[in-house]
């Protein structure tokens, strides 16, 4: 089949290294997901004429019939969205199919979706056309009664030998023919264009340039400092301009996450058409559509370019099954969210995440990352783009934080260990206060005023408890002394991963429920976010005598119905 | 405006108590999200005529213009979903605009679809129609320059008296005498249909009718047991058939998670023209739409209604959107979640929840249980129906578990307590099991083990840790006392909540890692849960030698990629 993919950015004259196409098998529960639209809409958008979609045009779900549930007129949606669109009356008319793939392959401008009307469990005496076959095997009887039916012998598992024959010589030599062309033409590739040979071969083994880390500098202290997500974005660019086969962007929030890519040559990643834009473009323009995003990071990550994607933490929840997936297959995705607590303020709870650390650190699999300063932010993203087979979640602030001088506070290179030691040198401490992110500032500012109160203190800055887990016994023991129960975690999220670093003797201050509407500061103080807070709740750790689980429970009255005539 | 719901369960002949339209204004961003494909789909299907979009065709998204990322033919893409569609060409223009609403009025039998063309920031000399004026203020000198283009008066707040005059006039009037003729209707009622008028008085006020649980009957004990979607199953009908305003489904998997109203007369919630239901049914098919599914829920609870809604626990994920909302706005919604873990074994780790209890436990206000036999599933019904302002998960198995014989372990009452002692009756334990679920028999076993083997054991079932923070500081010593720090958690989820009950002296024998695809009985091995794996762990934390961070770490390998020439 000729190159449909007309501008990768490998691809040279007479050289095409990359123009396969994409297929994929729908059903009707596909279709129906909110997901569809949003893939379907942003294909036809970017006129990726390599995408074939075949839809198994069935009329059955696990729970009944179609007509249940929907009445889409799926052609005419398909025709909304951009696409070419053929439909073949039936799954056995191998003559139409041939067509429709045919139309396929010319198309120039489009996606293409294959409608293919189908029969659930074809010539299945009884359960043709029926739900049951959806969710339940056929059962013995019935699987001889439809092969009976087929005229094909009652075995299991029978592969006839002209197939396996087929398979087996044919295709593999087939597959086999293609596969040594492609490395010839690689090696032609190597000869002429040396440069790009080697970045490619770094992207397909998953090893880096020497230099990658080149345009890395690190930040002066300063107490006006910079917002994380500010330092990250200068830190993603110092990266990706060294790796050419890292591209990304948001979910109409790049101007808000900051994860434009903006050195010379980045673009915008946009249908060759376009007066601005063209397929070798690294900044992708998602749209509002998280969950796309996500699915196409998954998808970008498997053919080994790495991506990342950005919006709200708030809006983590749109791309949770991506983000599981990713942490599942073990994808190196790049997932950054911003916004990251209830310090956004005036945008009020709806967009304050209380919840979202602690359901991204539930996933197994995701590293965690929340660094506190524009250094943090720095060494996290060396230990992100070394990743190979984990993704990471990226949590940045909207508002400035100090950046620290690290002269008087332990080294950001800490960060590697998940947490470390940033203030407070005694051997046996009294008591240990632990942090992350904005609320390592605030930590340190009550480190000071407990200092100055004669209380022997440590404080750790812990910006990935996933990495931490993962350190030996000895380092977790030296940061954290069995001795030493007297611990109290802070951060504005929920108290949930922090409790098994804080014990039942120590105290986690957070998020009992959603957050306010407000002026940042406010917001802080109505929710306990004070250097004087921390002190108070510090002390009373100290004493023995931590708030107990009752009263630390939101104490929302959990109002009952009454029972009346 | 004439009457558009044909079939509202409350209308009777000439007393229409129920007949408003529902309008939503929508943004580009809106129709870009996925759940506007789900919701529109399904709102086309089920023909509801008096539901209206208005669409603020602005072509402005906050990060640009919208060509940057959709071509969709909105008209096209809405007339395949069965909708009534028009255009205003222009926001200012009236009337077009009523043109456009009347004919929303007349349509009978499609929802229909405002498609408004529109300047974001009109007037403004220096934003209109740029994307700034999306995400920020246009700033003082900027307002009074479009102020000045609207020929206002350049001052803060005003409102003219015609039109204070106009709302708290003319309009209260307007809807003080509709307020008073549908209380007269409604006192007309209520002498006619006093049965369906006290059904509504309980409806509107939140109340219960005195017969509520009637129809809720104990199980008896059985060493088989069944599974707690099937004795959920019972109690839903039981509670749902006393009271007719509690409507529901499943987003497809209704067979599955058996939540089928059966009783006669529930039927299916279906369009009118439809053969086999009605809009008076009770038993929604919302498709393979999860994210839609929760956003009706949400709506309905709004609406007095009491929804509960249903799917498999591992695609909580697709409606953790909704779920949220629900739980910030306190509306009682039930959310039931079925196959909770990896005992549903051969699906494989795709459809096992390992970090879903975790991520539902972390949001506020909601109330998740998960109940470990049928009598506790009875007593998870009555509290759950009973609770007013906020919304429960409800978490079952897809297996079989014992229906445990109360007279020999304590009362299923204890769940209203969120824990209770369920077995061992020392007033000073040596050790602490506890367990949720499918868990707690496990637990069981082990606890009999422990006790031949001499141990002083308490065991805890822990339906719902949620309300056990909110229950009295002494009921919670009394549980977990102070002294007794060797404590073991047993659940097929994260540690995360557990660790706050379990402390760093204990265990959880949980998840560290996702699932596996085999057979329920090895997988459930191969992960641990067996008893003499509890007896095992528990025997370490009473010896003082927990399992530490470190080596309870999933240990995964997390690879880095090499730095190579």
């Amino acid at each position: 089949m000729a190159s449909k993919w007309k501008a990768a950015t490998f691809n040279r004259e007479g050289l095409e290294l990359f123009n396969y196409n994409v297929y994929a098998v729908c059903g009707d529960g596909c279709l129906m997901e909110g997901v569809s639209l949003e893939a379907a809409s942003l294909a036809g958008h970017l006129k990726l004429d390599n995408l074939c979609w075949i839809w198994d045009n069935n009329h059955i779900t696990i729970d009944g019939n179609t007509a249940w549930s929907t009445s889409d007129e799926m052609a005419t949606r398909f025709i909304a969205h951009n696409w070419n669109v053929n439909r073949v009356g039936d799954a056995n008319d191998l003559q139409s199919l041939e067509r429709a793939f045919l139309s396929f392959q010319r198309e120039k401008e489009r996606p293409t979706l294959i409608i293919v009307d189908s029969h659930i469990a074809w010539g299945s005496p009884s359960k043709q056309d029926h739900f049951s076959a959806h969710g339940t095997p056929l059962g013995k009887p019935e699987v001889s009664a439809t092969k009976n039916i087929y005229q094909w012998p009652d075995e299991e598992f029978l592969v006839p030998s002209e197939l396996a024959d087929h398979f087996q010589k044919q295709m593999a030599a087939r597959g086999g023919q293609a596969r040594r062309k492609w490395e010839t033409q690689l090696e032609k590739y190597t000869k002429l264009h040396p440069k790009d040979a080697r970045t490619l071969r770094h992207m397909m083994e998953g090893t880096l340039p020497p230099d990658w880390d080149s345009k890395l500098v690190p930040f002066e202290a300063s107490a006006k400092g910079l917002a994380t997500r500010k330092s990250s974005s200068k830190c993603l660019n110092a990266v990706a301009h060294m790796m050419p086969w890292m591209i990304g962007g948001a979910a109409d929030l790049a101007g808000s996450c900051l994860t434009t890519l903006e050195f010379p040559g980045a673009d915008d990643f946009m249908a060759p058409s376009s007066d601005w834009g063209h397929y070798g473009g690294r900044n992708i323009h998602f749209g509002i559509r998280e969950h796309a995003m996500g699915s196409i990071m998954n998808g970008l990550a498997l053919c080994k370019v790495r991506p990342f994607g950005a919006t709200f933490l708030v809006f983590s929840d749109y791309m949770k099954p991506p983000i599981r997936m990713s942490a599942f297959m073990r994808l190196p995705c790049i997932w950054i969210f911003t916004h990251d607590s209830i310090s956004v303020g005036e945008d009020g709870p709806t967009h304050q995440p209380v919840e979202h650390l602690s359901a991204l650190r539930s996933i197994p699999n995701l590293l965690v990352f929340r660094p506190c300063d524009a250094n943090e932010t720095l060494e996290m993203w060396r230990h992100v783009t070394k990743l190979e087979d984990c993704p990471a979640a990226v949590v940045l602030t909207r508002q400035d934080l100090p950046t620290l001088d690290r002269t008087k506070y332990g080294p950001a290179e800490g960060l590697h260990q998940g947490a470390y030691i940033i203030a407070g040198g005694e051997e046996h401490p009294d008591l240990i206060l632990m942090a992350s992110g904005s609320e390592v500032w605030l930590m340190l500012q009550a480190h000071e005023i407990l200092v100055a109160q004669g209380v022997k203190v440590r404080s750790l800055s812990v910006p990935c408890i996933g990495l931490l887990k993962t350190q030996s016994d000895a380092y977790i023991k030296k940061l954290l002394p069995d001795s030493c129960r007297a611990r109290v975690s802070i951060e504005a999220g929920r108290r949930d991963q922090w409790a098994a670093l804080v014990g039942l003797d120590g105290e986690h201050i957070g998020m009992k429920k959603f957050g306010e509407s407000g002026p940042m500061k406010q917001v802080l103080e109505n929710f306990g976010f004070t250097p004087e807070q921390v002190v108070v709740v510090a002390r009373r750790v100290l004493e023995g005598k931590p708030e107990s689980i009752a009263s630390r429970a939101a104490k929302a009255t959990v109002k009952r119905r009454k029972v009346c005539a």
